[in-house]
């Protein structure tokens, strides 16, 4: 685990400038208080609007809104209404994902069971190139295209609608970290 | 790689069912003829109309429509139209996805290196409990809640545009095939 020490200095300066989810800084903690794990990078859960030149690909997208907490709906329609690109703009929320380095594979089986057992049913080994790097995923996702060629598509009360559903799915996210992390500290 | 044969007979039997979607079946085909690997289930990528009773939950879901292939939206909006029930209704895109038993660690690492060079980024190993199972999947999806309470909440210029998207997305997940197929092939 020779690069621990590094990404343990890197995850301080990132908390220490308010760029790690606060829900997750626990999950973290408690995973890198344990010899045989690092995390090097994580998500919350999140409700974005993004900005996209092409559906499914990455190439030039844009975050419009980034909100890790639940939102309200009468934000999401006034930004909705302010955007004045020509792109395709999407209302997505992002599950929960944390990327672990462990030790070997043993800590990496142990690590995706604690895991699926804890709602986090998307968890598998995601690279093992030079390090063993285990994906926790959650399984709740929306992707919704809202805005293509200037035109908003939705009506205010579907955005209502739309981000009722954001809402409930980032308690749902709540939750399971919360599983997640009670089942982690007994590991 | 004990349980390969009965996975074959039982594959030869789907086929002749006709319920594996035909744009996969050179892939299966390909990956169980090697020595190292058999596939244990798969799907193409595909458009669905599911009702859900929860969202994010995978309890009471149950398929409205289903097509492997592009469709035509007044279908869908027709369907939409149709639709009694009083659970959520969603349009959804599924990314493809075939699980694989593979032999060894170095036969998964390999096959998910390829698999990530064909597009399938989010291919990874899903699970080494008895057996090493890599999950090769793409990155294309659409969740769009459609019906709640029973209101439909888009209007047919909205789902009009809904499935231009879920079309392309299926054309992308058409290109992706071929090319794992190809570099497959040169394994």
């Amino acid at each position: 685990m020779k690069d621990k020490s590094r990404y343990l200095e890197d995850l301080k300066r990132v908390i220490q400038e308010g760029e790690v989810d606060l829900r997750i800084i626990d999950t973290l903690n408690i995973l890198n208080s344990k010899e045989n794990y690092y995390t090097t990078s994580s998500c919350a859960g999140r409700i974005i609007l993004i900005e996209l030149e092409e559906i499914g690909g990455k190439k030039e997208s844009n975050f419009i809104f980034k909100s890790h907490e639940k939102v309200d709906y009468k934000n999401i329609w006034r930004i909705i209404n302010e955007y004045t690109g020509n792109k395709m703009l999407f209302l997505i929320v992002n599950s929960s994902i944390i990327h672990v380095v462990c030790k070997d594979l043993e800590s990496a089986k142990r690590l995706i069971n604690i895991s699926k057992e804890s709602g986090f049913k998307y968890s598998s080994i995601f690279s093992f190139t030079d390090k063993i790097i285990v994906e926790i995923r959650s399984t709740e996702k929306m992707d919704v295209p809202i805005v293509k060629d200037g035109k908003i598509y939705p009506s205010e009360e579907y955005v209502m609608m739309l981000v009722e559903i954001a809402n409930q799915l980032i308690d749902r996210i709540k939750k399971k970290i919360e599983t997640l992390n009670e089942n982690l500290r007994e590991m």
